[in-house]
C-alpha cells in the first residue's frame, strides 16, 4: 500500500491528521531515532519496533508468521508472543519467509505491511504498553525511509478494518520469572483481549475463534480460509472464490429451471442508466440516490451527463416495456435477467450481507389482471423459500412486509425471512414485489382492454398493466453460512457443496509398504470415480499430507460426507463415513456404495434442515405484553406480537426497543442500541384462541385494535 | 427526448450550433410564421411541415405510419409518401394513433420526434426539397412552443444515428400528372435513396431492405424487427432480448461444461478496479487506457480516487494468484468468470460487433510449465472453433496473430477467424493466449522449483508460473446473424435457436367448422408437446393471424422448421415441414415425428454450415504477387500470401492495399478506405508445391524471404 492511500484509509476510519516524514534509510531503531531527532518540525512520538517471528511448525502445515507491534522500549520475548497465539515456540523470521508473505524486507516492515490480503496468513501480537499509550507513535509505513505517527487507536480502527484480529500481550507479565516457572498447562495465559473467544490448540490454519463469543471475526475467518471470499482492494467488494461461487451456481441453475416453467425467459439489460431515466419514478428513485455510482469519464474525456451504474432495473427496463407492450396478446411479459447491481453503501460492509456490487436475478413480469400478477408474487416466493430450504437447508418465514418497509413505489412486498441464532436478528432473504399500476402509469404501459366495448372513439378503453418485479441475491450463501457453521468452520449443505464427498486415504503407517499405499490410494481414486459416476460431486485427497491435516482441512471447508479409507476398511469391504453436521461415524459397506452415499447426503441435508427449524421454531416467542417485547427480544428470539399494522405504532416500537435494550446484558455488538424492527406480518398466522379478534384483540405495543399478528425483532 | 439533450445529441453529429426559441403553442404554419416574425434575433429561416400518415395495412398487420417531413411550401400528396415506402394507399393519422406511437399530440411533431424507440415502427419520408435546402430550416423539437434552427444535414445525421431509414421523395415529380397516370406496374418509382435496397412487396413489419445492397441497414431491421436487440438510449449499448440472449445462454451451458471438464472453476471478480492496479501493466493497460471508464461519485459523495470499471481482468485477478498460488501443488490453477466488461469506444457502435458494454467468458490460468500452458491454449481455441462450427454453424480458420496484433503484454495469441461474405471482411471470433511468464514476473506470481536442488539458502529456486487468458464475446451471435441471414430475416442454426422448430395450423377456410379449426389447433398443440418431450424446443402458433402472416414472423425470426399442419396432412397422416435454411418442402409421416424431426434440425445445421464453408472456402485466395493482392482483396476475399511475418511489411500491406483500393468499384461503406490487415498466420498451412521452401519462397509483399503463409484481409 502507498503512503498516500494508507493515509487515506487511516483518515477514513478516525479524525485525525498523520504526519508523515521522508528520511534515509534507517535499519535500527538507534539509528531511526538518531535521525528523527536530526529533523525538523518531528512531532513528539515514541518509537515502535516491529518483528516477524516464525513459530514453530508441523512439516505438513503451512506457517504462519507472528508479526509482533510493540513499543521500542518494550522487551518483547519471543516464547510470550507465540504462547499468545497457541503456538509452541517461535524464532526471528528469516528475511525471504518475510519478503514471501509482505514483500517487503524485514527492515521496511510496520504494523501497516499487514493488509486485507495477507491478514488472514499472519498473527498480529500487540504490546499493552503500545495499546495504552495516549501519545503519537513513531511507525514505519512499509518503508524504513519513511516514518507515520499515529495515535494506538489509529492502529486498532485499522487493524480491524482489514480483518486482522490482533492479540494484546502484556510482556511486562509475561516476562516475570515467578510466572514463567509455572508448568505449562496450568499457566495463566498472557492477557488476551476477546481471550474468551481463541479456541484452545485451533491448528493454526483452522478458525481461532469461537462462533458464540466473537461473531464478527468467526464469520470473517469462516469465508476466508475455507476458501469462498477474498477480500479486495476497493472496500465493499469481494472475490467470489469457487468455493463460494459454486454455491451461486447450484442456486442459478436450480431457479432458472423453475422460474422457465412459469414462462419466464432471460436478457440482458445494460449495466448503465442515463440520469433521466433513473430519475423518472420519483420514490422509487429517492431510497436508491444516495447509493448511485456515477460513470463521469471515458478514458481522459469527460461525459457530457454522468451515466449511473443500475442499483435494480424497474426505470431501466420500463420504458422498453411501454414500447413492446401493444397488445393483451403481448401479456404476460415475463423477463428476468442475472447481473450485478452496484449501491455504493457507505455503512460497514459485510461480505454477501451488505457488499457494493452483488449478484442477483431481478425478474420483471407484466400482467393483464391484477389476480394473473398476484398468483406470480407467490409463485416466486414460493421458489425463493425452497432456495432456501431445499437447496441451503434453511429456514424462512413467509410474509408481508408492512406499509414502512416495502419496496419504494410498489403496492405491496413479500419476503422470506430467516434468523441468524448466533446474534439472534432477523435476515431479510429474498422479496417478491407486486408493483401495482405505479409504474406503468408512470411509463404509460397499458393496452386495450379486450374485454370492453368499443367506445365512441372507435377504440377500446386501455387498461394499464399489472407489474411485479422479484430478486435473490448472493446473500443467501451468507445467510447459510451464519446458520450452519461451526468452530470448525462451515458447513456446506450437500445441494450447494462444490465437493460433496472427500475420500481420504487412512491407516498408513511407517510399516505400510510403497505398494500397500499405492493399493489404498488407488482404491480411494476408484471410489471417487465411482462416486462421480453416479453424479455425486466428490473428489479423493491423495495429497502428501496426514489425515488428521486433511480432516480438518476438509471440515473448515464444510465438505458435508467425508469417506475414509484404510488397510481396516479393505478387510470388512467397508469405507467409515464421517458426517460433518454430526461428526458421527458410520460403516458403509462398498456394495452398493452409489446409492447409500446419496441417501446418507439427503439424510445430512434433511437433518440439517430440521437442527436449523427447531431453533428458528424456539426462537419466535409470541408475546401479547408490552413488558414482555423487550425480554424476549434480549433472549436473542424474533417477537411476534399482535399488531395494530399502522407505521407510527411500528416506528414506536423500534424506538422504544433500542431504548430500553440500554443496560441489558451485552449480546453482539451492534444488537443492544438497535431496536426491533418490523421483518413481516407471516402468512401463516396463529390459529385457534391466539387468532385475532376483530375488535376485542389488543395490540401488544399500543394498545389499539391488533388487525394481524406481526413479526419483529433485530436485523441485518 | 429533451431539448438539452436533443441539443446535445446533434452537437455530437455536427458542427453546426442550434438556436432554439420558446414562444407560444403554434397550432399551424400561418401562426407559427405569424409568432416567429414577432420576435427578436430569429435567424433566418424557411419554415417546415411534418404529416403523420397512416398506411392501409391488413387486419392481421401492425400499422407502421408513415412519418413525412417536408417544406412548409411543398405539396405532399399522401399517395406519393404511400408509394414511396410500398404502401397502396395512406390517410392523415388520427390523433390516437400519434399519440400512441410517438406519446405526444399531432401539433408537436417533428422530425426529432423520431428516435431510437420509435425508429423501426415508422417509415420516415423526407422531401427531396427540404434534402436540398441549403439554409436552417426551422422544426418543432417535439413541441408546438418551441422551435429549433437546424441544417438539413444534421437532420439527415440525427435520422442516421438513432436508425432510421428515411426515404427521400421528390414530391414535384410525382406530382406531375403524366407520371401519375401510368399504370401502377410499370411506374417508375419515386425518386429514392438506396432505390436498389428496397425489397419489392416486403411486408412492412418484414425486412425493407436488401441484405446485399444495404448491408448496414439490413443488419439493424434483422436485429431489431426479430426481436434479437433493442436499441438503448446510451450510444453504444443495446438491449439483449430473449431472442438473442437464449443464443448465449446456449453457448454458456456447452462451453462452461466442456472447460469444466478440463478442471477450470469458475468465480467472480469485482466490476472496478483501483487504478493503481488497472495501471500496473503499462504494456497492458495501455491498449485499454483510452476506452476505461471511470466511476468519480457515488451518491452526491466524490470518491477520493476515482475508480474504474473492468476493461479486462489481468491485473484485477493477477495480484491474488501471486497470493492463492504458494506451491507447485496449487498448479495448475484455472478459474473463468462469465461477465461483462466495460470498453467506452467512441467508433461507430453495431450491436454484437462493438458495443460499450459487452457479455464474454474470461479465463485466466496458470501453469507450473510452458508445455501445460501451451496445451491448454490449443484445447481452448478448439473449444472456441467448435462454437462457431458445432453451435453456430460457422466455419473459421485458426491461426496464430502476428507480432503487431497479438495481446498487448502477453507472449503469443491464437485466434479463430470468420468471413463476412456480403462485406468480404474477416472477422476476429475469439482469442486464446499464451501470457508466457510476462504477467507473473510483474505480479510476482512464483513457486519454489519442485525439480531443483535445494540452494545453499535452504530453499529451492523460484519460478514463475507460465499463464494463459482467453475470451469469448456475445460478438458470436452478431457474426451468426451476418453469415446466415437472408432477405426475410434470420436463419437460426437448430442448437442455438430458442424456438427450433414452429407449428402452425394451416388450411383453415371460411367453410371450416368450429370444431374442424379446434381439432386442427389441439393436433398442432400436441405435436409440439410431444416435441418438446423428445427435447425438441417447439411451439404451436395459434394466434388469429393467416398462416401468411405466421410464415413471414417466423421466418424473419428465423426458427429453422416450420411444421404445417392442416386437414390434408390429417388425411395423409403427415405434417409438412419447411426448412428456413432452403425453404424445401418435406412431407414428415406422424410415426416416430420425434427422430425425423430431431434428424432433419442436424441435416439443417450440417446444410448451414457446408454452405457457409463453401462460400468461405473459395474466397480465400492464395496470392504470389502483389499485383494481385488488391484486386482479389476488392472481389471481396481473404487473401492468403507467402509473407516474411515481419511487423514494417505488414504496416506497409496496410497502407498500400488501403491507398491502392481508391478508385475501386464501390463496395460496403467503409471498406474502400480500409487497407488488408494481418488476420492470422492460419495453423494449416499450404502444402504440397505451395509449401514454403526456406530461403527460397519469397514474401509476396516486399519480397523479402517468406516464413510462413499469412492470412490478410479487410476486417471488422
Amino acid at each position: 500500500m502507498s503512503v498516500d492511500s494508507l493515509i487515506t484509509k487511516l483518515k477514513g476510519l478516525t479524525t485525525e491528521d498523520f504526519a508523515v516524514l521522508d528520511h534515509q534509510k534507517v535499519l535500527n531503531g538507534t539509528a531511526w531515532s538518531e535521525t528523527l531527532s536530526s529533523l525538523n518540525n518531528v512531532p513528539s512520538h515514541t518509537l515502535t519496533k516491529t518483528v516477524v517471528l516464525k513459530p514453530k511448525t508441523a512439516k505438513s502445515q503451512a506457517v504462519v508468521p507472528i508479526l509482533v507491534v510493540a513499543l521500542e522500549s518494550t522487551s518483547t520475548p519471543s516464547g510470550a508472543a507465540a504462547k499468545a497465539v497457541g503456538a509452541k515456540e517461535a524464532r526471528l523470521a528469516a528475511a525471504d519467509l518475510v519478503e514471501e508473505v509482505f514483500g517487503i524486507p524485514p527492515a521496511d516492515i510496520g504494523v501497516f505491511s499487514v493488509n486485507e490480503q495477507n491478514a488472514s496468513k499472519v498473527h498480529v501480537v500487540l504490546d499493552k504498553n503500545l495499546i495504552n499509550h495516549g501519545g503519537l507513535l513513531a511507525v514505519h509505513p512499509s518503508s524504513s525511509e519513511k516514518t507515520l505517527f499515529v495515535s494506538a487507536a489509529a492502529i486498532e480502527s485499522y487493524l480491524k478494518t482489514i480483518g486482522a484480529t490482533p492479540v494484546v500481550v502484556d510482556f511486562s507479565a509475561s516476562a516475570k520469572p515467578a510466572e514463567q516457572s509455572k508448568p505449562a498447562a496450568t499457566q495463566k495465559k498472557a492477557d488476551v483481549s476477546k481471550n474468551d473467544a481463541a479456541i484452545e490448540n485451533a491448528a493454526l490454519i483452522g478458525i481461532t475463534v469461537r462462533k458464540d463469543v466473537d461473531f464478527p471475526n468467526w464469520y470473517q475467518q469462516v469465508l476466508t480460509k475455507s476458501d469462498m471470499i477474498e477480500y479486495y482492494d476497493i472496500s465493499g467488494c469481494y472475490i467470489l472464490k469457487p468455493w463460494s461461487f459454486s454455491i451461486w451456481e447450484a442456486i442459478q441453475k436450480w431457479f432458472d429451471k423453475q422460474i422457465k416453467k412459469l414462462g419466464v425467459r432471460n436478457g440482458y439489460f445494460p449495466l448503465f442508466v442515463s440520469s433521466k431515466v433513473l430519475e423518472k419514478e420519483k420514490d422509487h428513485v429517492e431510497g436508491f440516490a444516495p447509493e448511485v455510482a456515477w460513470v463521469t469519464r471515458a478514458g481522459s474525456t469527460e461525459l457530457e451527463e454522468p451515466i449511473a451504474i443500475r442499483p435494480t432495473s424497474e426505470t431501466v427496463m420500463y420504458p422498453y416495456y411501454a414500447k413492446w407492450i401493444r397488445s393483451h396478446r403481448d401479456l404476460p411479459l415475463r423477463l428476468n435477467q442475472w447481473n450485478s447491481v452496484v449501491r455504493w453503501e457507505f455503512k460497514n460492509p459485510q461480505p454477501f450481507l451488505r457488499t457494493r456490487e452483488f449478484l442477483w436475478q431481478e425478474g420483471h413480469t407484466a400482467h393483464m389482471t391484477l389476480e394473473s400478477a398476484n398468483e406470480e408474487v407467490y409463485q416466486i416466493l414460493d421458489l425463493y423459500a425452497r432456495v432456501y430450504s431445499d437447496l441451503l437447508a434453511v429456514p424462512v418465514v413467509r410474509g408481508i412486509k408492512s406499509e414502512n418497509e416495502k419496496f419504494a413505489g410498489g403496492m405491496f412486498t413479500t419476503t422470506v425471512e430467516g434468523y441468524i441464532p448466533t446474534t439472534g436478528r432477523g435476515i431479510q432473504g429474498g422479496t417478491s414485489h407486486g408493483l401495482g399500476q405505479n409504474f406503468s402509469k408512470m411509463f404509460n404501459i397499458v393496452v386495450e382492454d379486450p374485454n370492453a366495448e368499443v367506445g365512441t372513439t372507435g377504440e377500446r378503453p386501455k387498461l394499464n398493466v399489472w407489474q411485479n418485479s422479484w430478486g435473490i441475491s448472493t446473500r443467501t450463501i451468507g445467510v447459510a453460512v451464519m446458520i450452519h457453521g461451526d468452530d470448525k468452520g462451515l458447513k456446506l449443505p450437500p445441494p450447494v457443496a462444490l465437493v460433496q464427498t472427500v475420500v481420504v486415504p487412512c491407516g498408513i503407517t511407517n510399516k505400510t509398504t510403497d505398494e500397500e499405499r499405492k493399493n489404498i490410494e488407488g482404491f480411494c481414486a476408484q471410489l471417487a470415480s465411482r462416486l462421480i459416476d453416479a453424479d455425486i460431486r466428490a473428489e479423493a485427497d491423495l495429497r502428501s499430507y496426514t489425515p488428521g491435516y486433511k480432516f480438518a482441512h476438509w471440515e473448515m471447508k464444510g465438505v458435508p460426507l467425508r469417506l475414509e479409507f484404510g488397510p481396516n476398511d479393505a478387510k470388512k469391504n467397508q469405507v467409515t463415513a464421517v458426517r460433518r453436521d454430526t461428526f458421527e461415524k458410520i460403516a458403509v459397506p462398498l456394495d452398493n456404495l452409489e446409492q447409500r452415499i446419496s441417501d446418507l447426503l439427503k439424510t445430512i441435508h434433511t437433518s440439517m434442515y430440521e437442527t436449523a427449524k427447531k431453533q428458528f421454531d424456539s426462537h419466535i416467542v409470541r408475546v401479547k405484553k408490552w413488558e414482555d417485547f423487550v425480554p424476549a427480544l434480549n433472549k436473542k428470539n424474533l417477537v411476534l406480537i399482535p399488531w395494530c399494522n399502522t407505521t407510527p405504532c411500528e416506528k414506536d416500537i423500534k424506538k422504544n426497543s433500542a431504548r430500553q435494550a440500554n443496560g441489558d446484558e451485552p449480546e453482539d455488538e451492534k444488537a443492544p442500541s438497535m431496536g426491533a424492527k418490523s421483518l413481516c406480518i407471516p402468512l401463516e398466522q396463529p390459529t385457534g384462541e391466539d387468532a385475532i379478534v376483530e375488535n376485542v384483540t389488543k395490540c401488544a405495543a399500543c394498545g389499539s385494535h391488533a388487525k394481524v399478528w406481526g413479526l419483529f425483532g433485530r436485523s441485518y
